[in-house]
C-alpha cells in the first residue's frame, strides 16, 4: 500500500511524509534505548521526543519489540524478490543462499544494532518472543513461498520449499551465533560463507564424504 | 540425576514411583484436556485427579505447557546419545538424519497426540512460545553439542555443528508441517526421508543441479 503512491503525486509527498516518520520514531528509540536503557524506555517517552501521537506510533510499529527490529517486514519482501528474480538455473538452495548473503552483508553494515538486538533477544522473554515468534517463522515463510513460486509446487504438499527455508535458516543462524559468540569481530558474510558451504558447497563433495 | 538409582536399591524404588507418578500427571491432563479442553483445564484439576500436590506437579513439569509436550528432554538426551554413537563413516548430516528419522517414528505413533499439539502450538500463544524458545531451541542445541563432540570442534568458534543442527531442524520441521496440513495421513518418516532428501540425497546429487 505504502509503495502505491507515486514520487511528486500527493502519494509521494504522503509517503515520503510517512518514511520520515518512521525514521525518527526509529531514531528517538534508540537514542533513548541507548542512553536509559531498552527495557527504561516506555514508548510514550519515544512519541514525545518525536512529538506525534500513541496512536500515530502504532500506525508505524505494533509493539516495543517491533522498533527494535527495524522495517524487519520490508527487508523479508527484499529477499522474496531476490530468490524469486534469480537465475532460474540455480539450484533453489543456491538461490536462497545469494539472497541470504545480502542480508549478512547488511547486518555486518548493521553490527553494533544486531549486537544490540542480539543481546536483548536473550536476556528479555519479550524480545526473544518476538523474534522466535514472529520474525523468524515469517523469514522462513517468505523464503519457502519465493521458493514455492519459482518451484511451481504447493508447500502444503511438497516439503521442499519449506525444507530449503528452514535448513537455509538454520546455516545462516549458526553463523550469526558464531559471529556474536565472537564479538562480531569478524565478516558476517565469511562466516555465512563457512555455514552454507557445510550442506551447500561451491564445488562438488568428494565421493565418499556420506 | 533420576537415571542414577539402580533398580532393587532404594533410588530404584524411588525412580520407579517418580516415573509412575510423572505417567499418571501426564495421563490426568490428557484426560482433562480432551474432555474439558486445554485452556479450561487448570493445574489444579490435574493435581486433583492424581492425588498429589501442586508442589509435587512442579518437580516433574515447571508449566501445563511442558505436561502437553511430555518428556521431550529425555527424548532430546536419546537423540544426542544416537547422534553421538553413530557409525563414525557418517557425514554430520547423515548422523543427525539417521536420529532424526527414529524421531519421526516416534511421532507416528503418537500422530494423534502431536496433532493436537501442533493444534494449539499455532493457536495459543503460550503454547507456540513455549515449542518455539523452550523445546525448538533445546533440540538445536542438543543436536549441536552432540555433533560438536563428535567433530571435536567448539560449537562458538566452528559454525558446522549448529549449521547441521539448524538445517536438519529445518527440513524435519518442513515435513511435519506438510505431514500435520494433510491431517496427518502419511507417514512421517516418508516425508521426512524427502525433505532430508532435498539438501541430503542418499545418492551423489547429479553434476550440474547446481
Amino acid at each position: 500500500m505504502i509503495e502505491a503512491g507515486a514520487p511528486g503525486t500527493t502519494g509521494g509527498v504522503r509517503l515520503r511524509k510517512q518514511i520520515a516518520t518512521r525514521r525518527a520514531v526509529e531514531e528517538a528509540a534508540w537514542r533513548l534505548f541507548t542512553t536509559k536503557g531498552y527495557h527504561q524506555t516506555k514508548i510514550d517517552e519515544i512519541v514525545q521526543e518525536v512529538g506525534i501521537s500513541q496512536r500515530s506510533f502504532f500506525r508505524y510499529f505494533d509493539s516495543k519489540e517491533a522498533v527494535l527490529f527495524g522495517d524487519w517486514r520490508r527487508d523479508h519482501e527484499e529477499l522474496a524478490r531476490r530468490i524469486e528474480k534469480a537465475d532460474p538455473a540455480l539450484a533453489p538452495l543456491s538461490a536462497v543462499r545469494a539472497a541470504a548473503m545480502s542480508t549478512a552483508d547488511l547486518m555486518d553494515r548493521d553490527r553494533l544494532l544486531v549486537r544490540t538486538r542480539s543481546e536483548l533477544t536473550k536476556s528479555s522473554p519479550t524480545v526473544g518472543g518476538y523474534y522466535r515468534q514472529i520474525i523468524q517463522p515469517a523469514w522462513e515463510e517468505a523464503v519457502a513461498s519465493a521458493l514455492a513460486s519459482r518451484l511451481g509446487v504447493d508447500p502444503d504438499v511438497d516439503p521442499t520449499p519449506r525444507a530449503v527455508a528452514g535448513a537455509a535458516a538454520g546455516m545462516l543462524n549458526a553463523a550469526v551465533s558464531v559471529w556474536v559468540a565472537g564479538g562480531c569481530a569478524d565478516l558476517l558474510t565469511d562466516l555465512a560463507a563457512r555455514s552454507f558451504d557445510v550442506l551447500n558447497p561451491p564445488v562438488e563433495r568428494p565421493t565418499g564424504d556420506r
